[in-house]
């Protein structure tokens, strides 16, 4: 390589020390995205200042005023941010100083940029911790929705990707749901945890101006103020707490987007993809990629990542703020877009998706799928031993093996051949339909119970 | 290498396959933890198969007085484990027929392996989620007593490691309350979600014996049998859940070993760790190694690592069992201990250490740290804007450095010489102990702010 | 829980401090794992403090034999091992002295447990790196195995799980051999770098004693002796490095066995692994769950889990050594086991396996798996521009999709009313076995290709 | 939240499945930072086919020409990239056709978008490669010339934080040079191993026409083709390594940040940082914020993250390409700029700061750092064991502790009342002067090594 080919190193760095400090302190490249947030906590700031007579009323009305019309432009979409001014929260109170003149100076009054940074990140994640259960609830529905019109439909069950037994297509969504179930627990629980407000930490201190932290709070939907102001400006378990939920999310998100990715395959053929989130080949007609359920499942890698970069970053660090901490931002707000675009894309597949109902029965059918029924009616039906009802089944497997037949189509007689006490009844458990539908213990795959939690799901949701 | 020195490849493998798949395949090397859980949830499955009427009342009878049999057999530490039986069910199990005989092949009516070994690892999680809480409480008592002892001490509150205010000693250590309480709540959320039953989703699809299992959950604790039997069989959340919340609280361990390695120093001398915790040398009287210390800011590295390995498991997973699911239990069993171990030894480190007050307070006076006392108070008493203020107090600054002296030894009347304005009332805010008590917003430094929080807490953990 | 339930806290740790120290302070309970490693570099140490002339020759002489019967004890399996004594080092150093008396004091002239600690692990990494290479090469040499008896098979070649060319499994086994050859060549770099002697940096400054680290090194093994004495006590690298090499290698294994298991499942029935690393159902003939490959698959987790937790605890330690470094072999050591037992095990399965080369062959052929083949010999033959030739082609595909059957069976006359240049050559290109006939570039999978690739590798391994 | 105040979701979702689709999908937005690198690939490619008379010789002179003219513009910044052509190639090709219409078509004959984009990714990995060699370089040059100025400076050798023994600022500076030099090595290694061409793998299979593999990997500077054409396009290693690469020197750096940081406290005084890499603070005059060195401490993480990130996509890929693979660029483009402004910010800061050798010198001789000078004389002088040497140290230190004074200012009468055979001689090695300067082994800490490293390295560098 020639210098002139690394812009890095021979281009943009050639100007010097003072160009590199910028490039690695300055955060206004990205912490711009908390713009919203930023103003809303001056705001409320502003407005408490106000109210507990530390600036004028007229000051905080100027103040929050103001506010407003930089955020508006920030909207626009024309508002210069300045490299020079480092950070988002300079860039605004800049602009501020500029449209509003003195007061803007007073609106720093009892804060610090310590308690105003991990106020706005906060209010971020929070936002996003709504987003991602809203996102869920949304996938979940998809789910619900394919369980519903597949609530029987029988497909193979699968361990080790072998089949097992015979389950129901409702039954496999509705396992889906579970998961998601748990994830929108975990948000919610990390959402309550994390809904304490910094405002009013100040550098690390607190402050000796009469601030009223409990206002602030209550102004930005915080549930309390947070009661150690060192930890306030030093904690980032909010940003890993939401990456951690993110992570278990987006792994689920990568379990079904493996089974979608075999299933689509030429030798599954257990779903049909819908044309929007495949892509095929112009000349190989039943080619057709499962794109999107490929980068989701990809996806867990990115949000995973993110996790294991910020918990590095936070690992040994001393109290109270160290800069480390400005790597917080990018790494969720990274981890952050790809979990929504995941949740938005897989919720599209799901929707769209076909399940190949005959491939899928052929499938349950085959590998004698319903032994472990006829061992298990053996028991039942005829009191044996768990051991002994196993060894007369695999007596008849190996005969229908024999025959190049399914269990069920063994006769009565060819089966008192082997067990002289079998009787017709037998016949109600073999076949997968009537497998499926003997499952009938709690969480089991019959259509019956499947269709019992697909009811209790639609009355949580709607 | 000669092939002779590498023992795996040319040793222990030269026996051949079958060596080599015992060696990846057989769990019972460390699955044998799990003895306990294994033998408490058979013992509730075989009450349930004789409440049910699916076994006879003698058989359940016998099957839990032979697993009684069986505990305490294990418990003595002669229970002779067999390889060959692979794993910890098919060992209880195989000993249990021994034991009583043949209504031990009656105890897996209607379960199957997979729920099983889910309801046993479930079972030992949700015991050291227990155990993690118990000790993050020792924990949060041993930080109070050292706050309740130096609520007033005064020591440098830091910024990027630089002295930025002064603060409290209790505040310090209350800090680390806060972290351990969200630590504390987190698993006590992460309990909350895992304490669900998988017993009775048999291989994955149920059963069609009429299983109880409500009270099966119910027997064991659990708050409700899990709703899918798919998902039951397929789902390692609360495993991956445990070493998240561990993880996090091994980072504020992290933290606070950070503190306590820096503070050890020659250079801050700011505790002094008990010889029970540190290591010296025989001929360098005042070298006090502080390994406990270091060993647990190493702590995070593996119990984090146990989640990424874990999550790298479960990436990409279809359902439902796949083997490569055995792999969870060493990650979990290895991150819990050392978590146990790093929480007992930092509660025996932080209630032996000592602080030095006078390093503390030395060090927090240095360095023109009440400067921002100086500048809020002219902006409180006189109303000046923060940045007027600001430069008033870098004048101030200026004229102390060059007079060797600190703020509060200036006269009034040099200060009345930067600006005339200033009164006498200004040196109630001078000196680091005027500093913190004037700290009195909520969660701020002054002692007063520190003993109200002390008193919350002691009333929550007594 | 009760406290009883919980060992940890409630039992083990009831005794106190003290015991809470022990446990979490000495290592003898794994670096007795490095047992011939600290004993081979005392030998060197000594012969080499007796060619210098540092101690007698006498004492040079009983200090190795008196080490030799120390190797030996151990070897028996008899040393027993105290944990008061914390370390493998002092354990070695006491019983020396009760079996050779006084000399055993001079062994540690000029050094010191850092650096005998660091040139103790890095002889065990080494060891290691070797066993890495050897295991490597064994299974680079069961897909060559493979590659051989199939040179020509052909099967289909994927992108995104679906069908895009026929390939050959020669070719297809042979990419695996190149992964490993990286992999290969991976560990030699790291045993290179590695290979430099950390003895005689003594505690951290080097020794003033004259001493001879080039013959230590040389004793050895090692290149050299490590140039900086506080680099060489501090350095953790060769770790992190065998770390690197060992998750890319396990993460290569980790594709072939999630091919296996999907290989296996009864929808691809593309290979049947051997009972030996498989298991089945006692009544279900068909499943053939493949265990071992699922094993495999997991493997990268608890391997990369360990760099994962090296790298985090060497994050941000200052010089020189730190306790924190004592993490370092627990994870190193469990990488290594479980590399070496996924290399054995994959290198059996691929041994054992058996491609249906009818099922490979009938995959391969669907789909129109030969249509660009069509495509390039329009461009090729009839010099017609790559787009038009895609077009062409599109048209060619719809004609025998419509009339069921495959490109070779459409007549010269179809093909013609298509586009009328074409000539009966085109034949030669159609159908699998033509197809990758056909991609002779230097790579391709073309049989002439892959034996002359076979070729070149059973050159370089025999 | 309301769904408003959700963008992601609420928002530019809302446009439905389509724009889902290519928000996951596209990768224009990143894969343009390779354009000079397809357009280097295009262009070897093209001269191939004419060479090989795959194409006309006109035909490869205006593609040639052409990609040359989309280079211009793209150079320029106003190259129009559309998301509707999804990726950099597209892109490329679509505006090639623009330019010099029909012959566009033939660019595409014998290759792929497979290994198109494999050849364009290891272009831009391998220029980073060098870019990081090159500034791993320069940093060894600030390192080196730091060692240079304060070879014979002494400070406190640290373990555990704790002074251990005197050494060197020279023999410091050189542990780092010794670091980086792994990490050269490792990158050059590295380099060479992923230096072979994917060019003419074409989809996955190789292809039919003459194409010359040889003549395109010389063109592109790479040493060879890659001699499996699967494996052409389904590798990653060459990411990962570099990662791998990446992390270990990143962790290095944060070593060395660390190491500023705490330097840089007020307690330490070790170094002065420059107010380039510094930041202060208005009123508080010595507060000097280690920003830079704090942000490179935190490099690390996302660095490291990023290997996490995709080691975690290439899990249990089969072969050969998955779209999942797509997201290895983002992870590396990131880890690469963050490595070099890493890189460059810390040469900045070495260059920059400045050693405080009278602090360093005071620290160096607390705590009887020369303890284990006067025990190694005692051995070496005496010919005492080891063992009572250290025990004669022990009460000569607690002599001089007791007389508060250290142990050069000991009388020789004083040493001779705890052992007579103490000569005057023993003064030349006590005093942190004459400590360092005994320090003569090889890789020591002596000046004299020190010099004699720097030597060796300027040699190397030059």
């Amino acid at each position: 390589m020639t210098k002139s080919q690394n812009q890095m190193w021979g281009g943009r760095f050639a100007a010097g020390p003072d160009a590199i400090m910028e490039a690695i302190n300055a955060s206004i490249g990205f912490d711009q995205r908390m713009a919203a947030q930023d103003i809303q906590g001056s705001r409320a700031h502003a407005a408490m200042l106000g109210a507990a007579g530390i600036i004028s009323n007229s000051d905080s009305e100027a103040i929050r005023e103001g506010l407003h019309t930089v955020l508006s432009e920030i909207k626009s979409g024309n508002f210069p941010f300045r490299v020079d001014l480092e950070d988002i929260h300079m860039n605004v109170e800049q602009r501020l100083k500029e449209v509003i003149g003195a007061p803007a100076g007073r609106l720093h009054t009892g804060r610090s940029r310590n308690d105003q940074v991990a106020t706005d990140f906060r209010l971020w994640v929070r936002d996003q911790t709504d987003a991602a259960i809203e996102g869920i609830e949304a996938l979940m529905k998809a789910f619900l929705q394919q369980a519903k019109a597949g609530a029987d439909w029988v497909m193979p069950g699968f361990t080790h990707l072998q089949t097992a037994q015979p389950v129901t297509w409702g039954h496999h969504m509705m396992a889906y749901v579970e998961m998601l179930a748990r994830d929108k627990s975990r948000f919610e629980d990390a959402r309550r945890r994390m809904n304490e407000s910094p405002l009013g930490a100040a550098a690390l201190a607190g402050t000796s101006f009469p601030i009223d932290r409990d206002m602030t709070a209550a102004a930005l939907g915080f549930d309390r103020p947070a009661a150690n102001s060192l930890d306030a400006v030093s904690d980032r378990d909010f940003a890993l707490e939401y990456l951690s939920c993110a992570s278990i999310c987006a792994m689920h998100l990568s379990r079904f987007a493996e089974e979608l990715v075999i299933w689509s395959s030429a030798q599954f053929r257990f779903v049909t993809l819908s044309d929007r989130f495949s892509t095929g080949s112009s000349i190989m007609p039943q080619k057709k990629n499962p794109d999107a359920a490929e980068l989701i499942r990809a996806k867990i890698g990115r949000i995973f990542g993110a996790n294991v970069a910020l918990m590095m970053v936070m690992k040994g660090l001393p109290l109270t703020y160290s800069k480390d901490m400005q790597e917080d931002k990018e790494q969720v707000f990274d981890a952050a877009d790809n979990l929504m675009l995941a949740l938005a894309a897989m919720s599209g597949m799901v929707g769209d998706m076909t399940a190949n109902q005959e491939s899928l029965k052929t499938a349950a059918a085959s590998g004698f799928s319903t032994a472990t029924d006829l061992a298990d009616w053996l028991v039942r039906a005829l009191g044996m031993p768990f051991r002994d009802a196993h060894h007369v089944t695999g007596s008849l497997v190996a005969m229908a093996e024999e025959q190049g037949c399914d269990l069920p189509d063994l006769t009565l007689a060819q089966m008192q051949s082997v067990h002289p006490q079998i009787t017709s009844n037998v016949f109600e458990v073999l076949g997968v339909e009537n497998s499926v539908a003997s499952r009938l213990s709690y969480g089991g795959t019959a259509p019956a119970q499947v269709r019992s939690q697909i009811a209790r799901w639609e009355a949580i949701l709607s």
